[in-house]
């Protein structure tokens, strides 16, 4: 992630790699274990955390799927009173997301599961789950696609371990009914993402689209679904902007550094 | 429609009935008969027209479905050479239409299908259109939904005599191969429009989100699909925003008076 929106923090007695780094969203009261050859967390994983409504006393247990280095769940922590848990195929970013959980002081709190995200619900009961999160890989694996050479970027980015499908299946296993589910993903596969979340009983409710400027066509979407909603019924929310001129945007700077 | 987005004109000894009136556009050279009691055409048809792509050699033959009083095909009538067909099931907005045409001079490039559109494929042969353009009604027939008491409305806007389904299907059979739909719906039912493209063919491939002001929810939504396209690859175009204060915006205001 850009320097700019991180502030470095010194290492608090936990182990850290050679090619890693503590850093600090000023807006977020947690610290960040990241590295630029395995996982940092992008402006997509701090607005999917910032449009998921996970406060309120009803909210007890949180999920995030495709949790890389935590940083989704770090930053919900500051927001709600549930339990959260981490669910990351790759051992070494889930190892990076542990450490970030005992940095915080958050192990009480936080679990991290190193395992295939459709294994979840052999750790936690189906039906259970108030809120799911997740920033799945967006690019289809095609045979022809090119796939970053560096193997934890790969599987962050295309769909080599997990699909779409699959994240919806487990999203729907977990949730309780009517319990929401909220994601990130690009608008080139919207059309996959309404219809995935649709055939397993997710109802895409409220969707926001994401711009680099007004004038330019949407890079992200954020959508919130509700497992058994009714059909239809999608509220399309006012646009976030995320830049002005080559600054981040008055709402961007908001969610990442605070006020 | 809005009275200040029209002006009335003289009747050029075309029949009218006693509820009717001649309207124009400012920013179309074309005249369209109207009646607040049978069917006036409203912003969502402009803006329809406004987007479809229709200009150029290659484009020789348009349908419009659900066609109303003729307004869409009318307004795209300026912008093409293309022979233009429209599709309406009631035969008094049919004959409105037809009245239209003639009020303008354009039998030799339009004519008037009254008939339901999944017929249509009767009159036109398969693939063999290269753009349709629909504005079909955007409510579901659910028994419990309130209808307007005046059946030409109703049927206008609740899927009274067609459906979502219906409309895919006969645009994926009168459309060539690659050739493209232009449609205008309800954000509240963009999962049911994108699967039924989908399921038909149709992959969207652009869309463009209509909001009163910039931080209102959509209220419209415009969609371009291609028959036999490749799945994905959907690009969410700049929002179209109507409204500054009471007035309409810019933007609107270019597309309904002309520059």
């Amino acid at each position: 992630m850009a320097n700019n929106i991180v502030k470095g923090v010194e290492n608090m007695h936990v182990k850290l790699y050679n090619d890693e780094r503590i850093d600090q969203l000023y807006s977020h009261d947690v610290s960040i274990i990241q590295s630029s050859n395995v996982f940092s967390f992008s402006l997509d994983a701090v607005l999917l955390a910032d449009f998921a409504r996970v406060s309120g006393q009803r909210i007890k247990r949180v999920v995030d799927l495709c949790a890389g280095n935590g940083a989704v769940g770090l930053f919900l922590s500051d927001r709600t009173h549930a339990a959260i848990t981490m669910v990351e195929i790759q051992s070494r970013l889930a190892d990076m997301a542990s450490r970030s959980v005992e940095l915080n002081g958050l192990q009480d709190r936080i679990d991290v599961i190193n395992d295939d995200l459709k294994n979840t619900p052999q750790y936690i009961p189906k039906d259970s789950v108030d809120v799911v999160t997740c920033n799945p890989p967006y690019f289809l694996n095609y045979d022809t696609s090119e796939k970053n050479p560096n193997r934890y970027l790969a599987i962050a980015r295309h769909e080599l371990t997990t699909t779409l499908d699959e994240v919806a299946q487990t999203a729907a296993d977990l949730l309780k009914m009517n319990a929401k589910l909220y994601m990130v993903y690009r608008p080139d596969r919207l059309s996959d993402l309404l219809m995935s979340l649709r055939s397993h009983r997710l109802e895409p409710k409220q969707m926001k689209l994401i711009r680099p400027r007004v004038n330019e066509d949407a890079n992200m979407v954020l959508v919130e679904a509700i497992k058994d909603g009714k059909p239809n019924g999608l509220k399309v929310l006012p646009d976030l902007i995320t830049h002005a001129g080559q600054q981040y945007s008055d709402e961007v700077k908001r969610i990442l550094y605070g006020n």
